[in-house]
């Protein structure tokens, strides 16, 4: 950002005069530097600056602006200087790109581009056609592939000429049998300490660890971070190799989920871009849903409170303890939902599990409540005008709110997931609502057996 | 799990009638898949089994299991065998293991280790020196480097030694001026692309991307993310190269940062381990805390009812809606507070901004808050016994009571933050009394003015 405001007027005017100088530029500073000072330009001065640019150093700058910027620019370029910069991207970028933008516009440029590079355009439609979060969506189709049939040094030749052409990062080579059939990788380091002379084949490894294009890109997150993998093959059923996904994209796939996750908790439909980005109507929309759900979810905290009426009638100052119980219950249910849906996110908990789970967490409710019971007994008894029993309903309640927020917390995200929910979404709002309602349920019930003597006293 | 279970039982006759044979099964199944089994044998099997294997094929087994596992099976083995164990694991591995296991142990396998391997133990007191959650803390201290007046052959020639004894990827060859400064970097890439008389300095980079030693391994994972780095060096403030960190350490840094940040949003102190593998007690310390604490805040919620007592007595079942508009403002808050953590943890937030998220989340409480007023109408006004002046009160409230659950929701992590404490800790707590609270005081004042009329009578 410092760098950005500095170097931002001055970059203008270096550009302006002459747009040559932005090769000697990127070799000086890193483009995601440049992308950076770009993205703090207006859009139309970006615009500009870019279609300026030769194509291919623009392409770097470009494909890492981030997607919503890169819509805003390209609106304003010429489609044929966007196409241009289109063929010089790597081809998951250059897929990202298409998917960010207005169809007719996506349409426009796709067609140019299917002019300066048929290849480039057919990667596109190949990476375009697997769903957005999908294995097949993330991949490259830029990878070194031979025969298996070479020696290693005409497999490092390929890497060479390989090199020559793209930009993205090398680790392995590919050996493809008849109709792109994986036979196997090796990596460079595999190549540099083979001797050059040898058959390729004698250093492939066969047992690649591969992803199906259909497959979802958290599920190949966990798949690269178990074997420690910078780069995996994509692989259809035929076993026909169809691209590979880098590392570099997994970080960003991880992050992104991470927030999508945090949101959901949060209450919150995922929003598709950083907070300033997104629209005022879209906050309200994506945070509207669920805050009118869970409001409608708590009327019958109210509906129930009336029910109860002659209870809370009789026993002066009881109404006014709800809010206190029935957080406590709300508490220790989203602490239990919490564990349960990360620990499912990461894998370590699974649906099997369910019945330890919920062993666990009775018995955590149990002690938790019965610490919680133990100060509101006391608290109530602070006030000379509540007697010895309804401290002991307080405290009675407490336990069994906190052990009903425990268990409910913990098997809802099991129950949902389990019938194809998302338990980050659904969880929330079912748990508020449920542990709220049962708590004053719980509450009302304790003080009708504890305080019968009151109670009946007042009918 | 699946290959696991149908391995285990076979595994451990094959390996018990001959330890040898583990390097053949290497060859077939990922070192991961074998840790996996080897992790759900009991520990003393699991420590029999890895102190008959050869240590070069026991090591790389040993260390991918679990910080936990590696603690539990190293104390059930010979502590030659786990030095020798710790001899083979690559250099940021084998400082992890020591740092999980308890220090008269460590010391006791260091020892010997010195012996075995003085090089070896001399990293780990390197690494060890560091915060463990510092990026020192996060490097290998194995990595390629050269003089930078060396031909890009020697280069080559340097990374093939190298590979003959270090598992790891090689991606970077850098090139050491006099007292390990760094002078510049060639990826295997930059150097396959040369012609091998070519002097390495005509192609090292010199504007390297770098940490320092004591930066959090945040700040490494955000700085890898964004310039899509496989491997950083880390460099002390003389330009002395330490190590490197390669990006399969940050993925497991993101994971368990994610872990973290959820559960603190959930109202729990970060676990340190899996679900299953916290005891019951860890549990109970690391809820109740924040179980407490909330409660304690809840204590306001009833000491404000029973101060605005004569208001409740005044207006019939006022007090049964308190729950439902309170959560109004606790879920309009968190919704907020969740935007505000996550905007800044990802960097899309920066504290300067607080105005204009002020501004922002005034202007969401009010529409969100005039929605649910229209609802909240409507719902009064569905009992007979309700007046107008009651729904109007309990709409202008929850106008009221959004606005402020949005704007001290969204306020509150900047200012936690500001002052130097972690807006995701101590966030939820706060919020949740504060909000709950302050939406008593104003149910009560707007039903005052509104009802000013019944609430006379009363009196």
């Amino acid at each position: 950002m410092r760098l950005a405001s500095l170097l931002g007027p001055d970059l203008k005017q270096i550009l302006k005069e002459d747009p040559d100088q932005v090769r000697e530029l990127l070799e000086e500073i890193h483009p995601e530097d440049l992308a950076d000072i770009i993205g703090e330009l207006d859009a139309d001065e970006a615009a500009e600056l870019l279609a300026r640019m030769p194509a291919e150093d623009a392409a770097p700058i470009f494909e890492r602006l981030e997607g919503d910027e890169q819509e805003e620019i390209a609106e304003l370029m010429p489609p044929e200087s966007v196409a241009q910069i289109a063929s010089e991207m790597a081809p998951d970028d250059r897929a990202d790109l298409f998917s960010v933008l207005p169809e007719a516009m996506g349409d426009a440029i796709l067609e140019r581009l299917e002019h300066i590079d048929p290849e480039g355009a057919e990667d596109v439609r190949e990476i375009e056609k697997w769903p957005s979060t999908s294995a097949g969506h993330l991949m490259t189709t830029a990878y070194v592939n031979v025969a298996p049939d070479v020696t290693v040094a005409a497999a490092i030749e390929a890497v060479r000429a390989h090199a020559e052409n793209h930009k993205e990062n090398i680790y392995n080579v590919y050996a493809l049998e008849h109709g792109d059939k994986l036979a196997g990788i090796a990596s460079l380091r595999d190549l540099l300490l083979a001797k050059s002379y040898e058959p390729l084949a004698d250093i492939l490894r066969t047992n690649v660890i591969s992803v199906k294009p259909e497959e979802d890109q958290e599920e190949v997150a966990r798949k690269m971070a178990k074997y420690d993998l910078n780069v995996m093959p994509v692989v259809d059923d035929n076993g026909q190799i169809l691209g590979v996904i880098t590392i570099d994209d997994i970080i960003d796939v991880l992050t992104l989920e991470q927030t999508e996750d945090v949101q959901k908790l949060g209450g919150i439909e995922p929003l598709d871009m950083p907070y300033f980005r997104t629209s005022f109507l879209t906050f309200i929309k994506k945070r509207g849903v669920w805050l009118f759900v869970l409001f409608f979810g708590e009327f019958f905290t109210q509906t129930a409170l009336r029910h109860y009426d002659p209870v809370f009638e009789a026993i002066h100052g009881a109404a006014y303890y709800v809010p206190l119980l029935i957080s406590a219950g709300g508490n220790s249910g989203s602490q239990s939902s919490t564990l349960v849906i990360r620990g499912m996110a990461v894998g370590e908990i699974k649906l099997r599990d369910w019945w330890r789970i919920l062993i666990r967490e009775a018995g955590m409710g149990l002690v938790l409540g019965l610490g919680l019971a133990l100060v509101g007994f006391g608290r109530v008894l602070m006030y000379p005008e509540q007697h010895a029993d309804f401290a002991l309903t307080v405290a009675i309640t407490l336990v069994g709110i906190v052990m009903t927020g425990c268990t409910v917390g913990a098997m809802l995200p099991i129950m949902l997931k389990r019938i194809g929910m998302d338990p980050a979404t659904s969880s929330t709002p079912f748990i508020a609502s449920l542990v709220d309602v049962l708590g004053i349920v719980i509450f009302v019930h304790v003080a009708k057996i504890v305080m019968s003597a009151v109670l009946a006293g007042a009918h």
